[in-house]
C-alpha cells in the first residue's frame, strides 16, 4: 500500500492508503523524495481553479527515485534509464502534439488535452501527484535525470517557481543593460530577479515583502529591494522613478497575484518598454486601466505568460545543474514536512510564514 | 500675404492673412496643394491634447509645390530639390538626436524634443500647418518628392492614417496565414486592413460602421466586414468566432477611439495572439478588465503603437508610389473644401458623414 | 494487387504490383489522386541524398480519396475523417516529439528519427510514396482535407515547393516595403516569390530562365524577372543595383541548387540585409566567399531554410484555399502522367521542358 | 603647443608638436588620460583600411578630463558637462541623420558620411585622435562622464572591444541555457565571453591562445577554454563536441581576424544555431565553404556585425561602470606608454606579448 495526501474539493487533507499499481508498459514507479507546497496548492485548498477533479493527490514538481520500470524507458537524447536513477518529470503530460495549438501555433500551454500531475489528474486515476510515498509515471511522462539527491533538494528549491519564471523571462525579452522590476517576492518573483540578472540586466529591482524574503533575495544577489510594508504605492513608484533616470524601468514583471499590482506596475515603465505578467494564475479580480495613458501613448508592449512547457522544464534542470553553488539554494526551502505534517505546511505557506515548503513522504 | 486658417483654444477658426516668412538658410517655401482634415484636428478643435500653443494652423500632413528656396536642399539619399518639385514632408520635425529616446532606446517618436507641424507649433511662429497657402518648411524637415500633382492627392487619401497604420502594422508581427480582425472603419482602420492583407494575412475582417465605410473597404478588397450598426457586441464575437475556427483572430487591432473597443477586443482574440492598440489617440476614459483572464492566461501579446518617424512616412509614400493604380483611393477622400469652407469640412468630419476631407488652399 | 513506380539505386524505375496492406489500427488506405514530379525525385534519380532505403515509391507530395479506415481517424481540430473524402497529409513522419531537437530547440525538421515518404521509407515498408495507385497512411500521418477533387490539383500545382517556400520566407521576416531578389524561376522560386509579394515587400524580383517560367511569373503577378540566358551574371547583378537605388535588396532567397548563384546573391544584397539559402538542398559543391566583404563588413544576416513541418503543410493548404482563384494554378502544371509514364515525367523534369510534372496514378 | 603621435601611411610613427585650435562654438577640448591601442591600429600601421587621410592621429577610443569648452555642452539627458568631468565620447561622429541608412534602416554604422576620430580624420583636420595630449571634441560629438580618473582607466581596459562585443552579443540573440562558444581570446572575444555569460548563456567556451590570455578568460569566470596551440582544429571541434552533447553550440561566435576560424566555426554549431563573424574587420583572404552542409543543411543563421554606434557605446559605459569591482579589469591592460613609448607599444601589440596596451600622453 501507498501512503498518500489526498485534497478534497472541500480544502481537506486525507490520508489514505492507495494500492500500488500495476506497471503499464512504458511506465514508471518512484519513490518520492521531495515534492513541493507550490501557490497553485493554495488555490486547489479554496477551490479556485475550474475543473480539477477532487479528491486529487496534490504535487506537481517532486522528485524522486526510479524504483520500478516496465520496459525500456528513456530520458530526452534517447539515455536509457535505471532503477535507482534520481529523477525528476515534466508535470506536463497528454499535450497531443495534434491540434492546432500544438501543431501550428506550436504553443503546447495552450493545447486543450493538457493535463498536470497534481493538479488535473484525479486520485481515483492512480498515484498522480506529488504528496505520495510513490508516484506512478505514465508512458511517455517527460523524465531527467538528476545527478544526486542533494541536486533533486535543489531542484526543489527552484521548484515550480523556476521554469514559470523562465518562460516569464523569455516572454520579457531582456536586453543587455535593462533595468528591470519585478513585482512580487514569492518564489516565481525572486526566480524572476534571478534569472532577468542572468539574461542581461545591469539592474535588477525586487519589490516585495516581507522583510525577511527581500533579505533572502539580497544573498540571492538581488541588492536593491523596496519594502510594500514599508513604503506606500505612490513612493514605491517614486523610487522606481529615482532609480530609473525618471524614466520608469525597461521591463516590469509582474509576480504577485494581487490585480491592484497590475496597474501599479504600468506606472512603473517606461515609455516603449515591455510589461509581462505572470502572477495572476487565477481570477482575482478585475482593474481599471486607461488605454490611452496606461498603454496607446506609452507605446507599450504586455504580454501574459501561462505555464510552461518541457523547454523550460528542461532549462529549469540545467540552470540548477550549472548554478548548484553559485547560489544559497538552501535559504528557499523553510522547512521539510512529512504527509501527515501537510495540513501544517500549507497553513504555514497560505500564511506567508514560510518562503516554500517541501513534503517529504518517506522521511 | 497669405492666407491661413487658425484654430483658437476655444475650437474657433478664422481665416487670417499672415505674412510671407524670410528664408532661413535650408528652408524651403511651398505653396500648399491638398492637406489633410484628420482626426487629430477634432480632438484639436476640442482641445484634447495637452500643450497645444494656440492659436495653430491646422494641418499636418500636407503635400505642395516648392515655391522658394534659400541654398541646396535635398531630399533623402541626396537628391537636390528644385523649385517646381511635387513635395510632402514629415509633420515631425526636431526630434533631437540626442537623447536617450533616440539614439538608446531608438524611439524617437517617444523624443521630448519632438515638435509636429499643424499641432505643436503655434501660428505665431509662422506658416507651420497646412490649411493655409504656404508652408514655410524650416530647414532640416524632411521633404519627400512625389512624382506629380495626381499622385499628391493619391498621398491625402492615404494621409496621416498611412504612416500611422504601417506602424501599428509594423508592431502586429502578422505571420503569413494569420488571421485579423481591424476594429475601426475609419481612415487608419482602413488603412490598418489592406496594410494586414499585404503583410500576408490570409483573411482580413474589419469591424466598423456606418455601412458606406464598409462598402469602401470592400472596393479596397475587404471582403469580411462585420457592421456594428447591424450586430451587438456580443454578435459581433460571435461572428467573429465562427470565422475563427471558434478560436479567436491571430491579431487584432483597435483603430477606434473608443475604449469600450478595447474590453470588446481582448474578447475577439485567440489565446497567444497580439493586440494592438493604436486608436486611444486621446484620453477618452477607463475601461475594466480581467488581468487573469484577458492576458495571463490567454499568454496574450498587448501593444500599444505610438506616432511615426521618418520611416513610416518613408514607407507610406513609397506605398502609394507602387499601389498608385491597386487601389480606389479616390473613394477615401469624399470632398475638397477652400480654406473659407474649414467649418464645413471639419463638421462633415465630425459627423462621420464622410470618410476624409481634404483642404485645397489655393483651390 | 496496386501497382506502383519503383526507383532502384541505380536511377531505374520499375513498374510493379504490390500486395494491398492490412490496415493497423490509426491507419489509412488512399487512392491516389496526383503525386507531384519534385525536383527531390530528380535528386533520388541520381542517387544524391544520403540513407535513401532504394527500392523507394517515390512520391512525397500526393492527395487522393480515402478509401478504407481502421477506426476513426482524425484530421486537425478533431474532424473525423470519413470515406470518400479528398485529403492531402504531410509527407514527414516519425519525428519523435521526445528529442532535443522536438523538444527544446523545437526544430522538428532536425529531429534525427524523422521519416519522409517517398524519400525515407523503401518500397519493401509499404506503399509509403505518392507514385502508386494507393498509399498506405500509417497511424498518426498527419492528415488535412480538402475541399474537392480540383483543389486537390491545385494544391499538387503548388507542390512541395509552396511548404518549402513557406518556410524560407518565413525565415526571410520579410518587412512591409522590403525590395526582395529571389533566384530561381522553378517551383520553389516562383512560391516563394508570390509569397514575398504576400508578405509585405514592395519590390519582387525574379531572377531566373528559360524564357517561359519567366512568363508564367509574370501571370502570377511577379513583373519584374530577370532572364539569365540573356544577361550575364555582372549585368544582372548592374540591374538589380538599378532596381535598387544601388543598396542592393533588402532581402534575398536562392532557390536554384547551384552553388554559384550563392555567391552571386552575396552581391545582390545591400548593407544590414538577409540572405536565404533555401535551393541548395544537396551538396552539388563548394564555393568561395570572403568573409570580411561578403558577410562581417555588409552586416548582413544568412539563413539557411531546411525542409518543413506541419505548420508549413497547413499554411500551404490554407494558402492553396484562400487563393485558389487568386492565381492561375494550372499554368504550373505542364503535364500529366500515367505511373507508366514516369520515366517521360523525369526526363522532362530534368531537362527542365516543363515546369512540374504531375503523376495520375488512376488515369 | 600640442604633442601628438602622427601615424603615416607607410607605418612610420612621428612625435610633433600641433596648434591648440581655437574652439567653435560648441566644441570641448579634453586633455587626455588613455587612449587605447587597438587591433585596428594594427591594420592602420599596415594600411590596411581604405580611404584613411594619412597622417593621422591614432587612438579612437579615449578618456580624458575637459578642459575648455565654447559655450553650454550637453551629457546625453541634458545634464550640462563643466570644466574638470572626466568623460568619453563616442568615436563615430558625423552619421548624417538624413540618409536612408539612418533613417529607414536604422542603421548609422552604414551611413556613407559617418567619420571615426583617429581613423578616418587626418591629422591636418586637426586633434582628432586621443595618441595626442589634447583632444578636440567637434560640435556634436556624443560624450559620456565617468565618475572618476579610475573609472576612466576601466573604461579602457574595455576599450573599443567592448562596444563592438556588445553589438556582436545582441546580434546573436542568446537565449537563457545556451552553450555560446567564443573563438579568439583577444579583447573582443574575451568581451563577448563575459557578454555571453551575462546575457543568459550556460555554458561559455572560449577557443584562443596564448595560455596567458586564457589565464586572464579564466580570471574573468570564463572556465572552460581550449588553447589553439596545444590543440588541432580537428581536435579542437572535437572537444567542442563533447562539451555540448555531440549536437554542437547554440551559437559561435568569431573575434579572431583569420579567415580560415570562419570555417572552423560553421562545424562548432548545431543544427539551426547562430554564427556571428565580427573579428573579420579587414579583408585577409578567402574561404571556401559548402553551401548545402554548412548553411541550408544546418539551418544556420550567420550574421556579421559591424561597428558600433550610441548605444552600444552608451551601454559601455554603463556595463562598466555597474561591473566596476566585479571583474579584475586591471588584468586587461598589460602596460601604459606615453607618447615616447607609441612605437613599442605597437610592437607588444602586434606580437600579441600583451593583451592590451595603453597610451598615456600626459604621463
Amino acid at each position: 500500500m501507498v501512503k498518500s495526501a489526498l485534497l478534497s474539493e472541500d480544502g481537506e487533507i486525507t490520508i489514505t492508503d492507495l494500492d500500488e499499481p500495476e506497471l503499464e508498459s512504458g511506465s514508471v514507479l518512484v519513490t518520492t523524495l521531495f515534492s513541493e507546497v507550490c501557490g497553485t496548492d493554495v488555490h486547489l485548498v479554496h477551490n479556485q481553479l475550474i475543473g480539477v477533479p477532487y479528491p486529487i493527490i496534490p504535487g506537481h514538481v517532486s522528485t524522486g527515485i526510479i524504483e520500478k520500470m516496465n520496459g525500456t524507458v528513456r530520458e530526452i537524447d534517447d539515455c536509457v534509464l535505471e532503477i535507482g536513477d534520481v529523477i525528476t518529470f515534466l508535470d506536463v503530460h497528454e499535450t497531443c502534439n495534434a491540434c492546432w495549438y500544438c501543431l501550428v501555433a506550436k504553443e503546447t500551454t495552450r493545447c486543450p488535452k493538457r493535463k498536470v500531475y497534481g493538479i488535473t489528474y484525479s486520485a481515483n486515476d492512480g498515484l498522480l501527484g506529488g504528496w505520495s510515498e510513490k508516484i506512478y509515471l505514465k508512458p511517455g511522462v517527460k523524465i531527467l535525470k538528476l545527478p544526486s539527491v542533494e541536486f533533486a533538494k535543489t531542484f526543489i528549491a527552484g521548484g515550480c517557481g523556476l521554469p514559470t519564471a523562465i518562460h516569464a523571462i523569455q516572454r520579457a525579452h531582456i536586453q543587455l543593460g535593462d533595468t528591470v522590476v519585478i513585482q512580487g517576492s514569492g518564489p516565481v518573483g525572486l526566480m524572476c530577479a534571478i534569472l532577468a540578472k542572468q539574461s542581461g540586466a545591469f539592474k535588477v529591482i525586487l519589490v516585495g515583502g516581507p522583510k525577511q524574503r527581500l533579505n533572502i533575495a539580497r544573498e540571492f544577489g538581488i541588492t536593491e529591494t523596496i519594502n510594500i510594508d514599508k513604503l506606500s504605492s505612490k513612493d514605491r513608484l517614486k523610487q522606481i522613478l529615482q532609480l530609473t533616470n525618471y524614466r520608469g524601468a525597461d521591463v516590469v514583471v509582474e509576480a504577485t497575484g494581487v490585480p491592484s499590482a497590475v496597474k501599479e506596475g504600468f506606472d512603473m515603465i517606461r515609455d516603449g518598454g515591455t510589461y509581462v505578467i505572470v502572477g495572476q494564475y487565477t481570477d482575482a479580480g478585475d482593474i481599471t486601466i486607461n488605454p490611452h495613458l496606461d498603454i496607446n501613448k506609452k507605446h507599450l508592449t504586455v504580454k501574459g505568460s501561462w505555464g510552461s512547457d518541457f523547454s523550460h522544464f528542461y532549462l529549469a534542470v540545467n540552470f540548477i545543474k550549472t548554478y548548484h553553488n553559485t547560489y544559497p539554494w538552501a535559504k528557499m526551502i523553510s522547512g521539510e514536512y512529512s504527509l501527515d505534517e501537510v495540513p501544517q505546511a500549507l497553513q504555514q505557506v497560505m500564511n506567508h510564514s514560510v518562503l516554500k515548503a517541501v513534503i517529504s513522504p518517506n522521511k
